[in-house]
């Protein structure tokens, strides 16, 4: 495509087709605004949760309404086709659905949006694709409810045991088994999906970014480089019950103390090894103000460069919790492909190259050796996972011509690019 | 009543009042025993919640099947009258029905079945009471919804404002006020209540003890002398929500750090100043894995044997937080009635007289000058508001009729004195 005309966003053709998915864009984002606020601030969409079945039916009814073929895989992954499935080396983008707690309205939301509108703009622009063409919804990307991030994409490229997961209970002691069951879907079929994964020729996710590089560089659109190395433990914090106003204090077995000395170690290991760590999920039984809990969960997340430091980290804060850590999720430091990233930066006129320290379905489906690229789309506020979180409207158009336009490249489709 | 025979527990006439009823307090204890199960263990009847809600139709139904007339004062605690009302100088007796989460059968319960049955035992013998009787039910004594202990008998004796307390949330963002609409009710009627406060000549609470006192002393049952200074204090440590895997540690405001310093400083405060000292309760927004904290709520329970103590430990513990604590109750030392406790532990054939470190509503009821007593019943765990909490069905039945004896006693029945 090296002859192709420059589509730098700023140009007539970006613009003109950035306010030509405006109304549709505004269309979709306000049916998404409604569904799943949470009553402390911004979104509460956990998997297999109402506003998350709501958001898959609309996500649905989205893709049907563009003559997409909607496909749930085997991993509970939601799939809108154009063109044929079954023909192989499919482009595929997406991202999810689901939120954190309290989280924002564009981490996952943002990136479906804009798969669905870019198909629209490629349709528009006559493309005709050469090889079949998905825009994917990934399901439980945050982990919110049971613990384990990336679930959807873990399960359906087998890096993440179905039993394993069917076990993992949410706050109010619901199994995942039981959240897909009282959702319709069965148990047993949870798993890898054979049909699926070798069919997947190229992932482009695109993303609101999670922090304020762009903001800082001027720019719109940025393109990954890498996921950092990182990973989620938990602390099972054992202690004894008994009532917070008649036990002597040298009778006690109390695991808040513990708990305590486990966020305090958390930032010290941290600070010592060069990463990040953080403890922001707790969970206690009973959780009364006058109950010695029967036992505290702690959770860690810890991130580096390299293994190396997050499993240094681990290690100090498990020596101040005194108990061993359940790893619930691993990431090793993941390349996304670096021809694919040259490519992509070069298309969209030498947009910046970022690494993140967030993980993504990009980064599960590139460890299973998909060749993967991610698009971040300027957050000027830099928060993330919080109601803050933001992208501009023009923005975020301007992310869909983008995306629109790497999509078409990868299409090497001449039609698809102006 | 000094003519009477003696009531000591293990004589003939009393295991015959107690072996007459037991097929109905099996009765009882079975119909409560599915009620409000907790997932994770024990009960979770959290108040206004759907199964507390079917506790107290179960008490109107038990009670009505008794005559006994069934009504709901503004603060929403129940009352089961055994003659007029508005007579004054009414005998009380009962407890609540609520449970913290994950708490214990016997902790409330107890108290009501016991009252239930010993008007039954009254009535078997005879007694034809010179006075009303009344069987109460207090909502939400425990405050493991909403963060007030006896919030029922506060609000009815005017020690809890009513305001305050319909602003109060559950960790799901409910407001007692959206909790009483929800279950029928009218927040606009919550208040103290003029008709009934007057009306109570004398309350005798029954509960289950919440350590082992009784069980080192060889005894079913015991008398309270005094209930120690306690209270409640929240501490809303505020920080800047932000993704867990992007934000550098020097950009990061997390509410976690001073959190885990207030749980070590309450244990040291407890220490130092003689008391006791707990945080048994934390909420966090959003409470995600990957998520810093918008905000902490840790709660810290305090108790000491006088005023001075316990507030020297909260004055540490919120310089550890580095804010200040919002008091969501207090209750100062409060000494029984002396002559009520006298009186009764004579009437049991000399009951040990016991201290207790845990709040009440007798606790409440003495404060607005009621005369005001408290039976405790062996629990050979000492375990309290924990699932282990045990009492045995032999002591069940001694303390029916040891509260049917002091009831008895007080209503100067000669009838009712064996």
């Amino acid at each position: 495509m090296s002859g192709a005309p420059s589509t730098d966003p700023a140009g007539h053709a970006a613009v003109a087709e950035r306010d030509a998915v405006g109304p549709a864009f505004d269309r979709l984002w306000a049916a998404l605004e409604p569904v799943g606020t949470d009553p402390t601030g911004g979104y509460r969409r956990l998997a297999y949760a109402p506003p998350e079945l709501e958001l898959r039916a609309w996500f649905a009814a989205e893709a049907r309404a563009r003559s997409l073929d909607v496909h749930e895989d085997r991993a509970g992954n939601l799939w809108a086709w154009w063109g044929d499935p079954t023909a192989g080396d499919a482009l595929v983008t997406g991202s999810h659905l689901d939120s954190v707690r309290r989280g924002g309205a564009f981490d996952g939301p943002l990136g479906v949006v804009s798969g669905l509108l870019a198909v629209d703009v490629l349709r528009a622009r006559g493309v005709v694709p050469s090889r079949p063409v998905a825009v994917a919804a990934f399901a439980d990307e945050e982990g919110a409810r049971f613990g384990v991030a990336c679930a959807g994409s873990r399960l359906l490229t087998g890096q993440l045991d179905p039993a394993h997961a069917l076990a993992l209970t949410d706050d109010d002691g619901v199994t995942y088994a039981a959240a897909l069951r009282a959702s319709g879907r069965d148990p047993a079929d949870l798993g890898p999906d054979a049909e699926v994964v070798p069919s997947i020729g190229t992932y482009v996710e695109l993303h609101v970014e999670q922090g304020r590089a762009l903001d800082g560089l001027g720019a719109a659109v940025g393109v990954a480089s890498a996921i950092r190395a990182h990973g989620r433990w938990r602390f099972d914090l054992a202690g004894r019950p008994d009532h917070a106003g008649t036990t002597r204090l040298e009778d006690r077995d109390d695991p808040m103390l513990a708990h305590a000395r486990t966020i305090l170690a958390a930032r010290e290991a941290a600070t010592a090894h060069g990463g990040l760590a953080t403890v922001g999920r707790v969970q206690i039984e009973p959780n009364g103000v006058n109950a010695i809990p029967a036992r505290v969960r702690t959770w860690l997340d810890a991130r580096a460069d390299e293994e190396a430091s997050v499993r240094a980290i681990v290690a100090d804060v498990a020596a101040a919790a005194g108990v061993g850590p359940v790893e619930e999720s691993w990431t090793p430091r993941t390349d996304l492909d670096a021809a694919l990233r040259d490519r992509l930066a070069a298309r969209l006129g030498g947009a910046p190259v970022l690494a993140t320290g967030a993980g993504h379905d990009a980064g599960i489906l590139a460890l299973a050796g998909i060749p993967t690229a991610m698009l971040f789309v300027r957050n000027p506020t830099g928060v993330s996972h919080a109601p803050e979180e933001h992208a501009g409207r023009d923005d975020c158009l301007t992310g869909v011509v983008a995306l629109a336009d790497v999509l078409a490249d990868l299409l090497d489709d001449a039609a698809g690019v102006r």
